[in-house]
């Protein structure tokens, strides 16, 4: 963290202004690619494809229930640390079948301040100096500093697109298990998998997980299952839980969040399932952490998990996102370019090494000796209007060039700002060398 | 954290179970005091006065601007990591003036997950291993793994209680300055400030807190202002705040909380303010704990901190806490126990040292080995139905003796509750030994 002298000056705290970038290997003083491609510095007009929010409202049942809580006054003030006992009722009931369980509320379910809180707890609770987490690249950009904050190495294994194909999907991203095998060390401690995947879409086969499975059994590595996107799959997949692989629920902790689920990014509200002796001391984090998740909010997110069966909610919630998959994607048919058709998420890559822009275009300086990528989204976002988010971001120095293809296109907007996006999108024609 | 293994074993995760009891020194395995006193174990009729959480909810108006907030799209999705503009906004121009500031919106404030998360995330940013934070006893307990969770190490100093006078006062628990400059090493980087005071509701006076301003500046230490209590001081008392010392601005971080001023501690909406040097850092470290404080409650806060000047809010609410205050030590007084009357906050430590129970009474194992304040807790809230907390708990192990002769007793209660407490306090008497 800050320089380590026993005596600090107040100089030496300035330092840490560049505390988070440093902690990106090789990338330091460098801008997160949020900031970079933040709507302030974009034309006011653009369309944002690019960060993962959607521009539509959580159900209105749901924020109903958000305002009845609020009238409420013991769900204005302190919520148990391990969530409130409604909400944790309300996991159990609605998700102990997926995972074949009959949940305990005491000891297998906890209440974070959103997913990404959780998963930290969870490295705060493990992790020891130099443990390795190994990490599937493209990775969730948080994962990085979530591990290096708690004293963790971070271990890239990428995910290898096939080339072959007419119509790739999400599918075709495929892990070299010899190669996970060969990033296995004496000091692996957890592994992190991503399914629904962000930022490519895929959702993880049975097969595939039993291979990680097996791994994770033979090192004795402890599994973190970030199943956030677990109620958007698309094309009538099957989303496995790798909790309920044979052998792998005392060694997993699972990761979801309210705010995918009922369109609230913003509510703050997601939970961990896990055993015991993973949840307790996790427990012991995140009361330390935050020491307790909004109350209100809670209330909400147990009414939309109390009454999502009955109103059919996911199954239809679902059905809306295949939809703005599936239009966003035929402008990108329309226009010739190629793409992983996400099974899952609400993510897509497109391939954006096609197109090409002027060398002498005026790019900031923040794209210096970032990858082909970070050029390529922002001459998007600036000749046509549609921001996206280059994919090398979210890859290790190393493995950048796999990333590098790719421009991610989020579709968690309504029909129309799609359709308005993928026609502005037609006048990326003039510039594509197929 | 747990087990330094290279290769840890299924079993040495869960030895981890123990973890944050582990961290407090000297209680291995020792349950926190919030879980020995919980409602559950008590009494079901037994009224809290433990836990500082009001039994009523926050004003009428600023719960309307929570739903409408909740009607808003974007109010429902991911804020800036740094908090909704509309919030800091309303920081800047409600406190900017008691700070003597022009604040800076987006380097001087800081939107956190409550004031908790606040703190935990200067400590992330700051704290390197061995790094020393000095602490005042009793401190809010939060501090202490907050602290040890980043790898820092808790000094304590004492609060000596002067025994003297009929009619004690919070300020009359004073700080030896000889004793705090004998705790500074050449490892103290930090030194936490709390007034007013949880829990024994001092306010420290100006010339207070001049002698530590000396000693921050001497030893180039860095200062957390835990002032989450600013809007309840009473009897004309006047807050100082910590920033606003000559010199002090530069090397002090200030912690607010929505959930203090607004009544609504389940929001977890706070703040901090203080100079870029420690905001940006601790925003990159904010930024990976939790990404982003809930959206809708900052907006309220935002509502409420704009109207509370022309609605009058804060002299009103201090008023009813002044006369919820002196309506609970009146029944004292008929006890005739002796109390440290608050000038802030809303707790009071009572004098439990004179009720005398049985050797045999039946105490839970949880008890054993704590000190005597446990018992009398216990003992009153078994026997009289009034919970309250055991002030060693906010104690070194070395200085617990000093917190064992009181309760702490919470007035953030309605009026009709705390004249029920009172009433039922009554029967006390017959186990007084004055």
């Amino acid at each position: 963290m800050a320089a380590p002298t026993a005596q600090p000056k107040s100089e030496d705290r300035s330092n840490l202004i560049t505390y988070s970038n440093r902690l990106k290997e090789g990338r330091a003083l460098a801008q997160d690619v949020w900031s970079i491609y933040n709507a302030a510095n974009l034309p006011a007009d653009c369309i944002n494809l690019g960060q993962g929010y959607m521009n539509f409202g959580p159900p209105e049942w749901v924020t109903e229930a958000a305002n009845e809580a609020l009238q409420n006054v013991t769900a204005n003030h302190y919520s148990h640390p391990k969530g409130r006992i409604r909400l944790r009722q309300a996991i159990k009931n609605f998700y102990g079948p997926s995972f074949g369980r009959d949940l305990d509320v005491e000891s297998e379910i906890l209440v974070t301040s959103g997913a990404n809180e959780g998963q930290y707890s969870v490295f705060t609770a493990f992790l020891e100096k130099g443990d390795e987490v190994i990490m599937f690249e493209p990775f969730f950009d948080q994962y990085l500093p979530s591990v290096t904050f708690n004293a963790g190495t971070p271990v890239y294994v990428p995910l290898h697109p096939q080339t072959s194909g007419d119509k790739p999907t999400s599918d075709d991203w495929k892990i070299d298990f010899d190669e996970l095998r060969r990033a296995v060390t004496p000091k692996t401690k957890m592994l992190i998998i991503n399914t629904p995947h962000n930022p490519v879409g895929k959702v993880y086969t049975k097969y595939e997980l039993e291979q990680i499975a097996i791994i994770a059994e033979e090192h004795n590595i402890f599994v973190m299952a970030d199943e956030v996107y677990d109620c958007l799959v698309f094309g009538g997949k099957e989303h496995v839980r790798f909790a309920t692989l044979p052998g792998m629920w005392d060694r997993t902790v699972t990761v979801m969040s309210a705010g995918k689920a009922f369109a609230a990014t913003g509510w703050r509200v997601g939970w961990l399932i896990g055993p015991a002796s993973i949840i307790t001391p996790t427990l012991a984090a995140t009361t330390r952490i935050v020491f307790c998740t909004n109350s209100p909010l809670q209330e909400a997110a147990a009414a939309g998990l109390e009454q999502a069966k009955e109103r059919g909610f996911f199954p239809k919630q679902n059905q809306e996102y295949e939809e703005r998959r599936d239009l966003l994607v035929s402008y990108f048919d329309k226009l010739g370019m190629k793409y992983s058709l996400p099974e899952g998420s609400y993510f897509v890559l497109l391939d954006i090494s096609t197109v090409k822009f002027p060398d002498d275009y005026p790019f900031p300086s923040s794209l210096e000796g970032r990858g082909r990528d970070f050029k390529a989204c922002w001459f998007i976002a600036m000749e046509i209007g549609v921001s996206s988010i280059p994919v090398s971001e979210f890859y290790c120095e190393e493995h950048r060039g796999i990333g590098e293809s790719f421009g991610r296109f989020a579709f968690c907007k309504d029909l129309d700002t799609l359709r308005q996006a993928g026609e502005r999108l037609q006048a990326l024609k003039k510039y594509l060398v197929l």
